[in-house]
Order: C-alpha cells, then structure tokens, then sequence
C-alpha cells in the first residue's frame, strides 16, 4: 500500500446556515481545502451524506458534487454509514490513493438538516427499521438505553455525563466554526429540558448543516508542497449488530473498539501513543463508552476518567478539543471529515486558543447509528 | 496495483419480490455468491443502494447487511451513485483489493422498490432537484427528450428504438431470474401506452425488486480455488452535469464515454476486442446512445446497429444477453453487480441458452441518473 498524506482542509461553519444549499455547503468547503492544498486538480471524489434523500429529495450526491465544484468528470461518488459517512469516505479516498489508483482526491462530507425535513424521522433510518424505529424509539431514546445501563452497571453518575458537555463546550467556545461557541455550566447540562432520561438537551448534539473537506495525496504529491507533512498511519472501520437488542451488552460499542484496534495495529501505535483525539460525541454518553473503546481508560471507568479532566486541554489525552459533535454542531454526513480537519490543525499547530502542546500523533474516531459502524483514523506528523 | 479476480456470483430473481425483504433479498444474493466463491470469510464488504431511505426509511445499509449476513464486524459500507450504486460498489472492492488491504471482498447491489413508496419520486432525486426535479420533470421524460433529440438529429427511428426492446426481451426470454421473461414484437412496444412521447411502457425499464452479489478475490486466494480465473481488467468511472440542461449536446453521454476510455485504457483493449456487453438500457433510447459512446458503432448511428443486428446474440457484439434492465428487471441498487454477473456467466460458459460463443472479453456499463455518473468494467478470463 503507498503511503496517504492530508494536504489540504476546508470546512463551513456549522450552524443553521439558511442562506446555503446543501450543494453550496460542499462547495464551500471543497474549495477552501482545494485552495489550502494549492493543487490544481483532483482525481477522485468521495462524499459522505447520510441521508440527503429524506432531508432534501437529493441522491447522486457525487456527480452533483463533482459538477458544481467544476471538476466533473473525475469520478465521485457518495459514501453513506450513516453519521460516520464521512469517515467512510476518508477511508475511501485513502484506499483509493493506496492502491496506486488515484493521486490527489477530495474526502469530504455534507448535510443539510435544517431545511423543513423530519430530522427525527430522517435520522431514525441508521437505527433497525423493522425492529426498532417501528416500535417508535428514536436516537436520544437509544443513547438513554446505554446511559441508563451504564450508569446501573458501572456507577456511572449523572454529573459525570454533563461534564463532557461542559469540557466539549469549553474548547468548542474557542472554534470559530462552532454551532454554539459558548460555555455551558454543570447545573445548566443537569437541568435542561429533559429529551430522553436521562439525557438533556445540553447532553445531546443539535442540528446542523455544514459541509468539510479534505485533500488527500499519494507521498510525491506530498512532498512537493513543502509544507509540514501530516501522514494517515492506521484506517481500521468495523461493523457490529444494528440493533441495540441483539447486543451481548450495550454499554460495549463493539465496532468503536474493533475499527480502533485495526487503526492501531495498522498505525503500530498503541492508545498511550495518542496525543488528542476528535471521538463520535453525539450525545455525552457516546463519549464516556468511546473513551473505553478506545483504550484510553479502563471498561466502566470513562465517566470517572472525564471528571477527573484526564480528557481536558491540559489533560493527559485532550479528546474533542474542536468542542465535539456538541458544541461545533453535527451535520451528520460532514461529522467525520471535520473531526479530521481539527486532527490536522492540531498537529500543524494552527489550533489557535485551543492548541494543544507537542501534539504528533492524533486519532479521529467516527461513529454510526447507536454504535453498528464505526471508522478510526490515525494521523501522524513526519 | 495488485490484480483483482471474480470468485463467486449470486442473485434473486429480480421482480416483485413481496415475500422478501430488503434485507432478505441481500442476504440472499450474498449467501449465494459466498457459496458459489467456496471461500470461509470476507474481510469487507460495499452495497451499493440508491435510496433505500425514500423507499422503506432505511440508511446505515453496509452495517445492516454485514449483521444480517452475520459478518459483522467487518467493515461494511454503502455506495450510492443513483442507478450505478453497485457498479461503484464493485469499484469500490476491486480498489480495496488492488490497494493490498483486503483479500476477500463481497461487492453487492439491492433495492427494493415495491413496497409502498412513491418511486417516480424516490427516482427523480437522482435528477437535478433544484432545476429539474421541482419544475416537474421525471426520469420517463428526461430520456424522452434525449430521444426526440436523437431522432431529430441523427433520423434514429421510432421502430429502431423498439427494436432494443424486442432484442432485449428475446435474450431475457431465456433468463430464468428475469422478471419479464417473455418476448415482445416490434409493434407491441410501438403501441404500447405512451409514458413520455415518443417512448412507450415497453421502451422503459421496469420497477423491480432484486439483489445481486459478487465475491472478489486476490491473485493468491482465486488461484487456489482451481476455478477459471476471470480477472478485472479494466475499471473506469466519470461524472457529467447532473441536469440535462447543462450540457452542450443532450444525445451525448460523456461520462460513458470517459468511464469506456478509462477502462479501456487500463485494460489495453480497444472496442473491437470486446465479446459481450452488459449496458445500461434503462430505457431503449439509453442503450442506443451506450453504443456509441462505447464506441461500438458512429455517433448517432446505435438506431441503425440495433436495426441491423449488430447487438444481437448472434450479431458481432453482442449487448446484454441477460435481458438487461428492460427484461431481466432493474431494482436500481442491484443493477451493476447484476450486469457482472451476466458477463462473468458469459466468461465461464454457464449462460444456458442464451450463452455466445467464445467469449474472452466482457464488459459491464452501468449508469446513474440521466448519464450524469457511468462506471465501466471489463473482463477477461485468463
């Protein structure tokens, strides 16, 4: 396999953005990574969208793309596993350099949510159709299953949960393309509108719209750009059981470990080895079992391992220093590629106020549905 | 880029399938193709769907099927490029192989259409949805005005876009998973009812529900199978304007034309080397315009190539002897690997009835929306 570098990001702010389309959120973002790359053309084109059909009556979301950015006819074509399409389509992008095939490609993702669809509805399909949206649960319902068991198997507290929102709010205050740049208090997450017990609002990621994108290059592209080298050194995705019934124990994402354990073995590094880390916050129990998954604490020790600011901007593994899926905002199908893009900021140093110190080796970790898809890339700086 | 092979084949019966699920016709064609390959694993897996979230409130599809083949956790992922999702999706696994990441790849295509929702729709927002869509143009109506524009241009006859029809449903007379296995006459198609003038029922490609699997493979793993070794040669894809009314000439296809040039090129094989063709004949004039960007007769000449025979069983190439989507059926997601299946059968001497002689070199064209996505594949048995 040849070897994969990110040379080039872009992304919207994330946001109720009524004054874009879905296509001009992609182009948007499209064009500021073509540009931050300095390339003058692309190959091949990979779009994550979850489900731009049921929020906007558009699918061939890759030759529309691949159109209106002009660079039509390089093949492209949409990648969906629900919120982690983008990821998916990263990893796409990659293979496709890696097999010799492509030499600079365009990953990116994009979601127009707020634009008069269901949105509880639409993003119900990455749930079991036939067994769980039919019996009516939605997904603040599902992640409230695996809180609620978390909390009863491990002693997981209910204060433990809101400090990721409060942590994810704190660095996300300092993100200028965040949804809601703002701090949010303990008692605020603890008592805001009860969405599913025991999940607030404030522990829930809001509805967005954003687009992002990155350029990929195979080494000789790279390495012409004289520009600080960040390479992809382990892509690892996986897939478990859709629904959450027929889990052995859903407080485990199977696949979050599996696709990490892939990425790692790939990467030759291990958890310790991470400097930060952009992980599936969708909603705040989603983080606390990622952090688990992932190796960065013990199995049932993710709260307590929160609270104790291990995963701060001064702790010892910073995870969602871009303020998370919860404070930047989470346009399903952008979600992946903008975890990517703060993995490169963070390790060109260009994180501005949330800047971590010494950052070489940063992991961005992408999730699907309650947990059935999952996609971990590893980035490393040469 | 390493070499990729085709190891196994396996489909439904494409038709109004209502004893089975989406699900269940995916299953169905893997477990087929899995057997018919004789291999115990797959390392990953790609769907290709065009939208089942409009047809039955279903995303996340690359989780779903690797659940229900009980694959998971293997990574799993869906591919959507309108009516070329599983020609991408194939694709998609011969890169993963060529790459050196995967030894074992199921690629695979379903859809379900039949089972409540509004498919004019579901199937418009492969179009153009700001420019085309919303002023209330369908798909019927979309290649009505690349036909009238081919007849007006170039004299191609009302009765020679029957004759795709009446040749199409000869071959798919003798195919036992089509779903109209039966044939028709010349003045049958002619005065059926008009759905957009001049193109009739019989002109277009039914609904249809189906799935279709192939397993690809490795040098070294398809070796040691000891079957005949048929190797993709060629792989090709491009975009074009998503609206028809973007581009400078509406009987031209130029993402055919560049997906045939590409695959053509990789392959070191030029038109007249091909025995057999699998194109996308979604409607009759479709199949005429594919001719010739394939570049197996003149612009503008497909009417008078069909007329003369050309495309016959026993004409000098061959296209789609499995009925194509007009006879065999064409449940959008299925149709590519679908089409792969027919070459590959062709390749291995098990066509039946309808097989050609000496067929060396097959190719599978398979398109998205109006045109604006084609991916190409040849074949060759070695």
């Amino acid at each position: 396999m040849r070897d994969v570098y990110v040379i080039g990001c872009g992304m919207t702010k994330f946001g109720e953005i009524w004054e874009s389309s879905f296509r001009d959120l992609f182009v948007e973002a499209g064009l500021k990574a073509i540009k931050d790359a300095g390339v003058d053309h692309l190959d091949s084109m990979y779009v994550g969208t979850m489900t731009s059909g049921l929020f906007i009556g558009q699918e061939h979301v890759g030759a529309l793309m691949a159109d209106y950015l002009g660079m039509a006819p390089i093949p492209a074509v949409r990648v969906e596993s629900a919120c982690c399409s983008s990821g998916m389509a990263l990893r796409m992008g990659f293979l496709d350099i890696a097999s010799g095939n492509s030499d600079v490609v365009l990953a990116g993702g994009v979601e127009k949510m707020n634009d008069g669809a269901d949105v509880t509805y639409a993003l119900s399909t990455a749930a079991d159709q036939e067994y769980e949206v039919y019996q009516g649960i939605t997904f603040p319902g599902l992640y409230a299953l695996i809180a609620r068991a978390h909390m009863n198997k491990y002693g997981t507290t209910r204060k433990q949960l809101a400090q990721v929102a409060v942590k994810n709010h704190h660095n996300g205050s300092m993100n200028p393309n965040a949804q809601f740049p703002r701090e949010v208090t303990l008692e605020q997450v603890m008592n805001a509108t009860l969405v599913a017990d025991p999940l607030t609002i404030l522990d829930s990621s809001p509805v967005s719209d954003g687009g992002a994108c990155v350029i990929l290059a195979s080494e000789e592209i790279a390495k012409k750009l004289q520009k600080p080298m960040i390479k992809i050194i382990g892509s690892g995705a996986a897939t478990d059981f859709l629904a959450l019934h027929q889990r052995e124990d859903i407080t485990a994402l199977k696949a979050v470990k599996v696709s990490a354990e892939r990425a790692y073995k790939m990467a030759g590094v291990k958890p310790s080895d991470i400097d930060i880390a952009e992980v599936h916050d969708c909603f705040t129990i989603a983080e606390i079992c990622i952090l688990e998954e992932l190796g960065f604490c013990e199995k049932g020790q993710g709260g307590k391992f929160t609270e104790q600011g291990h995963t701060s901007l001064e702790g010892k593994i910073p995870v969602n220093t871009s303020g998370g899926l919860k404070s930047k905002g989470h346009p399903v199908g952008a979600t992946g590629v903008a975890q990517v893009i703060e993995v490169v900021e963070q390790l060109s140093g260009k994180a501005g106020q949330r800047q971590v110190k010494n950052v070489k080796i940063g992991l961005a970790q992408n999730m699907g549905g309650s947990g059935a898809s999952s996609v971990t890339h590893i980035f490393s700086l040469m």
